[in-house]
């Protein structure tokens, strides 16, 4: 650990807005409980994998004898660990978490994993998701006299899981106390001075699945994490389940019962990587299906289909083969605008996106190309791109986009606009097609996209598209950004 | 604030062990309530002038509207806070801390002031002392669900307020509960949505003084700290004191009766700046002072008096004027050595000493000499200075130690090493004179050092040396180590 | 500009061998001449857009008043300038470059652009390529008691130019006495008190391209950094020419007459951007076609058409539109891979692989396949790849390889390996099939290449292909380390 | 070597002007052949140990076999350079240096050693000192083709060290030959791959000695040095000497003859360490010497001597002797400024000084002081420093300085102000009294200070307070600025 620089504040950055930021994934967790394996490379690895699930803060905690030790720091896995720092990361069990904050705080004391000592020893919790009731759970704990140092619903958990297991409850009974107690999406892993339990709320909501690794236990949000460290995919922890990983192996609990599953589907459309399976379904399969159903619901005759990479690149291919419409790399993508990347000034604004993605006019001049992409937020990047080639010289151009219209905020742990801010709960289809200046704009249909997965339409959430809630919210839920820094 | 390298590690730095270490302060505080005054770079002097009350990790917190802005980092006040930095903390009232920590423990984590959220809003704590019944403490505050995040007894005081306050009782209620069940040492500055509080344990084991800049009421450790942001020196915190400083002025409340008084001695020996004024002695005088009566107690015919610069230089002084003997910088520091000099390897370990320290040979060819330093703890770094000064062709070596030997370790917030390793507990005079080659050797006695309190003897706390400690211990307090990490 | 860690060592990191790695571009240069343009932060985007050149190091040079500033810095564009650093360079031309080294030395000594002062003021001077007779002109100019401070054959351009210039020529015929001397590849950028220069060789090796923004000219390696800054693309510069620009506009001068273009052809294979047009041809069109061609000399009966990303997308696309043969992204590429990523150890080296490509088991199994690549170096990763297919299912692959055999190193400011090391020069194509363990295996034919360049097949550079070198080699040339060293 | 930040600029920080700021010493140099010898860490101390000769860069040459590494970079020894860069500086004989740039140039590409290549191989220097007659030399070898990447006067020396020794003469001629064509002040060491050579100009403006160290000779800009490495003082380098030392050992050569000594008066002012030996003479011994003679030349009738630390210490301790009036530290200087310290804003101007040193006011109510300080500049901190101990009660305050006023500007190596800045050169004693505020002001006579060192009255340069230059300037040189950075 350098000497230079180890700070921690919560004056925070000034939060830079893009203007038509995606939405963005809150969490990616990891444990593993391998004995004789280098624990800490594993994780690290791991996390590395679900590094587009947050990159904001990464961190892990280790089992060493009875001690839980942590790193974290803001920042890429790559910037907060050295090698000299996993070398000193030696232990039986481990859990690894990477963060984007849903609000302003980015700051270290929200970093996670969170570790704390209490009555039954030392405890570490990574957490993704969003938890629902936390006015009301953060009233009663310090109604009775606790404090909170973080602004994250994460600490919440950990202060019931505290005050459970203190009530010579054994942990998992703890556990099961606490989910009964939350209310929201969550997807935890949790380590013990005996024990990894992997936990994932009711509904589901947050992925959440389990792997081998010479029968050594691993979780992981994604399989691809799996994957990474060479692990194979068993199953997917299931809506309610607790899994209690330890020197006796694995046994499973059903913390709650599961009424409804209700697995996020923006986790297809965006946030997932392509090469993972989720409850089910592997996601590039999922986006390809995507845009053979675009090409069936909007046919149009053009020339060539053009994604916007790396987001809309598979549905373009699935487009491109319902069609039989040429498939063109037609945007280049620059692969190293990055976090510390210097923003133009106002006088260079063109600049922007141009810096990220650039045309090749040889591809465009003269072209109608069906561009696809995977969401709008608020079209104003889609207008430049737009613009850009029709600069080049395209004649004509047409927007799919592989989801519904996003209507409505989510509660559940992904990073929405606040509903006011979405275009599609402003707009009119053909405002929004004469904003962004195309010829024409289709949005994938709901029915469609929940007709890909097969039998199963009723397991996921469509909140954002549709406004029906799995979970009721609290009456403070209304204002989204006070519920979440309470 | 620097992306990269933010980050918190409790696998911590390797504690490099020093040889014949001295003890150390553990802690700085300042606190400041100044609307209108720009009270974070107030805060930033005012911890600078105690940054010799702890090296290790540096923190200003600020109450700006009704929320508490915190920033902390590892490393010296001008390491951790940048100009930007400073401009960002804008507010009314500001607390400091400087800290050295006792234990192995450097750990972001550890760094003061601790800010959380509780029942009744926002605190901030720093803290200078050492809590004894912190063991006690621990198992009530875990047994009721509380969770601990750092391994510092402060954690503990800040749990205790969040329970009092939240009980329906008015902070400073809450701070008089705290400190009817704290025992031991402490220097608190606390800072909430209303008001910044200053409170003194009920023996005044650590300093805590109190002025006033252009009507605005300041704190500080030391009063070196008032006089360089240009305050006026009002009085010293009295034991058992709460000094409450909000929009109506300042209040004093007797929070917990005061049965003696027990002023740590070795505040005057070696911690505090010579230019403070500590519950009403000079510290830069009563260095002098114990110079002129090593003079009287070890009268020796020698050609010079010679400093162990700089924590000898006054003694000296006093010594050479009593003596009559010409005073001498014998010695020449090199004023570059700090944190992150290279240690020199095993091959040139005579190097060492001889970086920080060398003796001027023209001066000392032939002389016989009085050496006078203010403690002596292993004895090895005494034993090579005097190596080099005979090397330099000094003839006759006395060493003069401006304090009574430390035979016992200090449990009220002083890092003395454990009681076995102290020389003074394991050998005799003599025994300790061959040991560091010297012609001659004297401690200064108890009673001298205390004649030098007027008829204040008994106001102080001077265990160290004999033994009585004002607090009975508890009994798991034998292993030293574990009552600080609890 | 921070203050710690501004340092230059010729110790240099110790350079991570990576097996299989591609052959590296030596640089990428830019050039503005806009008197009140922000010619900084428009260098600072050019450079950014050529990054894919050199990712060791970067910098820029800028002309303020007489005067001509530089800051440059080891790693990316955005590690190696900020906000402020950009704020500070002010002035009206600037030239930038970032760089890749050929050898080991790594070190900030060698970063350019160079800067010094002559007997005519203040030069700078950006290069990309290879000068071939360089030991000659180094004992040249050390004879005439010159001293050289970097590794690198641009200081010897930068002496002659000195030498020349200041033998009352003007700065132009220094340029051509200069060019007269020196053999092989450069591409320059010469930034002077008064003018901008671009300057290419005899042969064009290297590209180099003039465009306009506003009336302001700009020179760069790539079309792609002109457009990204929003310059239009005007032609390339000339073998042998020197283009000159300043207050009285452009001129264009024959430095050297061009006997024969030698245009590099492994800028459309591998090492440009796809979106830059280079002498006259789009490198991604030229990559697709290169796709339609392998898919004419190899067809195969196989499921699906792989590429391996990103090198290996656009021909892959072509073969798929030529063969019918379904296109699909079978290997996920992990986009946080830079270089502070640590490397796996020993233990877990093949979750080496797997970090970076991540097969998509559900499209693989029981399929298959054939594999497009750019090129094959040491055979290692795509061995790798293979397995990791095979594992995933697929029942039958071929690799095909867009680019002949590399059996010849290059001298000409590409950083291949050295003869010996070349797979192709050392093994048959049936050996490298087993190596590799694919099912068949098949490079572009050197014709079917050339073939893609209509009438233009005789203005290219295939050396590394067919041995056929532009230009004679010196004798001390075998040992090419001693020679890129001198 | 970390990977950030890695980058050189000359835009430079803006130098941030020090009111009243002292002279500063140009740099340190040492060097040390040592096969068998760790010379890195050696040299590391060494140049440690001359930290106080320059704070602004640092750097370290190391021959190994024939290659010579450098490392170089911006700030303090220990921040340049840690433990892992000294474990990879492997070598039988170093160089090393450290610098205070005399104009607002502080650059990384004018950091020391120079190391470059030239005809004979490879060659590092280090120098201490400025060449005067520069224009002329940079005239002369620009016009003959040599360029500069440097703004320092020692990139000149090396040029014609490179063109010397390339006509076919030993390096030891072209030694010669150069310091026949250089005028002004400069002690080097040189590094070859055969040699270490140390060289001191004609007059011995700047300090250099020899020592050895286990049969192994040793060069140091001051012998304490050779004391922190635990060498032996051998002898001084005298003016116009050549030492050459390689694997035969120890020659030396009259490179020029010395037709008059001017030692720099102002290193034992000021400069030096306290513990070094100059030219026959321990600094120490002379400044306390110097303080015996202000009591003689100013006796005034007062209650206590102040030394302003730590530069008037010595001279305050012979004050005190002299008179018998008693020696105390009134004054507390903070040890932990340093670069980094962030300089109090415009509204807390005042608390500037306190912050460096604060009165001890318990010490100096109601007294009569004389204060001593070495030399005067701009006058403003001691107004400051005086209107504190006022402040304080000092009902009188006199003055002393332990050196002549400074009148002239110095052209050999001293960073004065220029001569319109110099107070003594505008006002009159009394002026300068009434602007300081004191009681009474006495500078010593030249002559008193000239008595102190014997028979060798006319060795030293005294032109900074006679304007007696031993050397006559160059015409251009009216222009100190342009001069130095030509």
């Amino acid at each position: 650990m350098s000497v230079v620089g180890r700070r921690s504040s919560d004056v925070g950055r000034k939060q830079t807005k893009m203007e038509g930021r995606k939405p963005r994934e809150k969490c990616g967790v990891f444990g593993i409980y391998g004995p004789g394996l280098n624990v800490a490379r594993l994780t690290y690895y791991g996390i590395f994998a679900l590094q587009h699930r947050g990159q904001e803060s990464a961190g892990i905690a280790i089992l060493d004898g009875d001690k839980i030790h942590v790193q974290k720091g803001m920042g890429l896995v790559s910037e907060v660990f050295g090698n000299s720092d996993l070398d000193k990361l030696q232990g039986r069990a481990a859990i690894g978490h990477v963060r984007y904050s849903t609000t302003g705080a980015s700051q270290l004391v929200n970093a996670q994993p969170l570790v704390f000592r209490y009555a039954g020893g030392m405890l570490g919790l990574a957490h993704n998701g969003n938890i629902t009731n936390v006015h009301e759970l953060h009233q009663r704990l310090t109604s009775s006299g606790a404090i909170f140092q973080s602004t994250t619903d994460s600490e919440i958990i950990v202060n019931l899981l505290a005050r459970y297991s203190q009530a010579s409850f054994s942990m998992e009974e703890a556990v099961i106390r606490c989910m009964q107690d939350l209310e929201g999406a969550y997807s935890l892993v949790i380590l013990t001075e005996k024990s990894l339990f992997a936990v994932r709320d009711a509904y589901g909501f947050r992925p959440l699945c389990l792997g081998v690794l010479n029968g050594n236990y691993v979780v992981a949000s994604e399989s691809c994490a799996l994957d990474t460290i060479g692990a194979s995919f068993l199953r997917d922890v299931t809506p309610g389940e607790i899994v209690t990983i330890n020197e006796h192996g694995l046994t499973s609990t059903q913390g709650v019962s599961c009424q409804r599953r209700a697995h996020c589907i923006f986790e297809y459309i965006y946030f997932a990587r392509p090469d993972s399976n989720i409850d089910g379904f592997n996601v590039k399969k999922v986006r390809r299906e995507m845009g053979r159903r675009l090409a069936q619901e909007y046919p149009v005759k053009v020339d060539l289909v053009i994604p916007v990479p790396d987001s809309g690149t598979s549905a373009a291919l699935g487009y491109a083969e319902a069609s039989g419409i040429s498939f063109e790399e037609g945007l280049m993508k620059n692969r190293y605008v990055g976090r510390t990347f210097i923003q133009p000034c106002q006088e260079m604004r063109d600049v922007g996106v141009r810096l990220k993605l650039n045309p090749v006019r040889e591809l465009l001049a003269g072209k109608r190309i069906v561009l696809i992409d995977d969401s709008l937020v608020r079209g104003t990047t889609s207008k430049k791109i737009v613009g850009m080639l029709r600069e080049c010289g395209a004649r004509e151009i047409h927007l799919c986009l592989s989801s519904p219209p996003v209507a409505h905020a989510c509660y559940y742990g992904i990073d929405t606009s606040n509903e006011k801010e979405l275009l599609a709960a402003q707009m009119s289809l053909e405002e929004i097609r004469q904003r962004i200046t195309v010829d024409g704009l289709h949005y994938l249909s709901l029915n469609s996209l929940l007709d890909i997965f097969d039998g199963k339409k009723d397991s996921f959430c469509t909140a954002c598209y549709s406004g029906d809630y799995p979970i009721a919210l609290e009456s403070a839920e209304i204002d989204r950004t006070k519920k979440l820094e309470f």
